[in-house]
């Protein structure tokens, strides 16, 4: 079942839009809540995070493939899994619908629509860490979504709930959500000036990932082409 | 397999008690342990509410379809999933469970059947809350129910685990849970003069998202009259 | 697949002695690392025993039904799930392995074998918990087993998860596990003096949930006796 | 569909790799952000870790099997799941995998590429439960893959969540991850002279657990061979 494209669109926003609004409003609640004990902010916001990308993604993924995120959908577009064509239009929809999710998630908690972060994330380990974040989301997005597609909302969950914990950065591991987060002055947000060291790596990480998965895991077409498999 | 009207009812009735034993026991029990830590006591709150979901569409959802929820039974009637007629049975039912609950949490704590909560929540900020919340909730279940509906009772009980942090209301999200812990005067409690917005709003975010999928995912029956997939 | 009783003996045995191991073991490395602070003691034992519960369900379901509690043994006699003559076999794996496992957990963390608990757990809000907990227990067991056996696993696991914080008791909700407890001087021991009306309400509940879904949910082959369904 | 060696190896060296990056990585900053609460510490790292299993077992089980361990791949040769020839690469790669996540680990956190771990985890209790939890998770491993194959990854991810708590040792179970930790001075670190007896004691569980389910659930080769079904 394909939709139009302006049905994806849609979906796009929508599902982008409650990510960031996941993202930011949790992390604004688990600081007001948590007497400055970071660990449990933290754990609140990986929580709501992982817990809002499983439901997101079932909800979406059967619409528009459930991106919310530029490098996946660019990856995507590499691997042939959707027109180059289509790409601005997926991009400029994740972008305004995290653009929304942030105004939400300020609305909800009573702050300014949109204010400058102050939140310093910068530094070779925390640009590696994006690197690295990922890698590994593209990994798990490429690994499961050509061997069991049925997986891949729980997959993705699971693996973002691990990433915030394992990486310096807190795993962004999105453009769209980067943008969106440098303008919100709360506890997920980031400094607009370090955001493009953190979508660069991004990106790196994502097209690294997909080219090593084009060699371990190719699609089924790539795959009877090269007769790669045993 | 479709039950009688009278199972069915019965199921609603025994899983909206047991969904409000489990928000209000939960939220007894967290407040008495925490020792005034807020976080803890919404994470462990929110954990317990989540699971309970999960628990209890899995164990109902078969046999009436598991809404617990006024605002779920009249956006299916909107959308012909069930009759109008049967509206009445389905939220009498709701609010008689959701009352039984609440009394059951409180006897299980040892304290009075009912009593009025003086916890305030009012204001711009929490109504818009439960409208997104309400939307996010009914935009999960048509976009899952509509495209993979075995997984309804994961990605319910994952969107409430994480809208319970994103909305500064904590997502009371159901008109019937918000009527019952109108009645306890406990961690989840709202006073009685704050329901009425709050059920207002959650109506219109119901009504809200239903209209959006029955654009965005249109039900078979919809999408075959009016040829809207490509 | 049906497993010799042997083997499905030893099933039910192991089974509850990790059960068992991970109900105590958790609770006694909780309430050391957790300084104190109950809920988070609590949070930590709940983890582990509803993530406990979801692995050995998968690992001896498809065994011998992964029962690990003798309220669910015979509920499943009466319902002609198994023959009242394997009920002797299975509860006294069951109760032997739950004090197995209950050694076990005490040599893993250097206590002595066995030790009477002082932990009481008295007093009618208490007792109604069980009952409580110990009926929706297997209210989830009879409407998942019956319309989509293969959640069972995930809908235990979710239930003991929010059962543990919504009832006063922290819902023991199993006779095998009382008597287990019982011998274990911990965070999650009960006094042998306070097992008896623990165990009693955990029948009960048990014998009602199973008679209500006899009516709700009847069986396949009893439903087609009856021609109940519309 | 069955994979090249080569492309096997890199699965099993690129998963156990993001296994102990996850491992570490969280360990490091839950300890940096609890304010010394080890419950809280703890949580954050059983959770990352438990989410990071699920992922990875998700996106490189259809690939390699996604052991990550050499005490599975012996007991996967063991039962003839693949030939002995090929346990020496699986076990070089997951070695060289678990140093590679471990020195990431340490690049994300800005700290030194490896550092010997001077935590003490010794005492046969630790020994004990780490014969426990290698013992748990083969029975875990062996009973889902031979009755309900497509539920290891959330099976495994359960159990290693529930052993992290119900283990004095906190459940290494793992001989590559065992290595790699002792190279680790971090939270999750242990002292390289501790490693040895800890990894006796896994392969002695692995052995153990492999035996019983041989003759508890045998694969259906060996069933069809001795009949032993009834």
């Amino acid at each position: 079942m394909t939709f139009r494209l302006q049905a994806r669109i849609i979906a796009e926003f929508v599902g982008t839009a409650f990510l960031l609004a996941a993202v930011i409003g949790s992390g604004i609640m688990a600081e007001r809540l948590s007497s400055g004990n970071m660990a449990i902010a933290l754990l609140a916001n990986t929580i709501a995070t992982g817990a809002a990308l499983v439901a997101l993604i079932l909800t979406f993924g059967g619409v528009s493939g459930a991106h919310f995120n530029p490098a996946v959908t660019i990856a995507d577009a590499m691997e042939r899994g959707r027109p180059w064509s289509e790409v601005p239009a997926y991009v400029a929809a994740q972008c305004a619908g995290a653009f929304a999710g942030a105004t939400g998630a300020h609305i909800m908690f009573g702050l300014p629509f949109f204010s400058l972060s102050r939140h310093q994330r910068s530094g070779a380990p925390q640009v590696f860490s994006e690197f690295v974040a990922t890698f590994g989301l593209l990994a798990v997005i490429w690994g499961c979504s050509r061997l069991r597609a049925s997986s891949v909302p729980f997959a993705v969950g699971a693996y973002i709930t691990a990433a915030y914990w394992f990486t310096s950065s807190t795993s962004f591991a999105n453009p769209a959500v980067t943008l969106a987060r440098s303008l919100s002055d709360t506890f997920a947000g980031i400094r607009p000036i370090d955001a493009p060291p953190f979508i660069a790596a991004q990106m790196g990480g994502a097209i690294a990932a997909t080219l090593l998965f084009r060699w371990l895991v190719p699609s089924p077409r790539e795959a009877a082409k090269a007769g790669s498999l045993s």
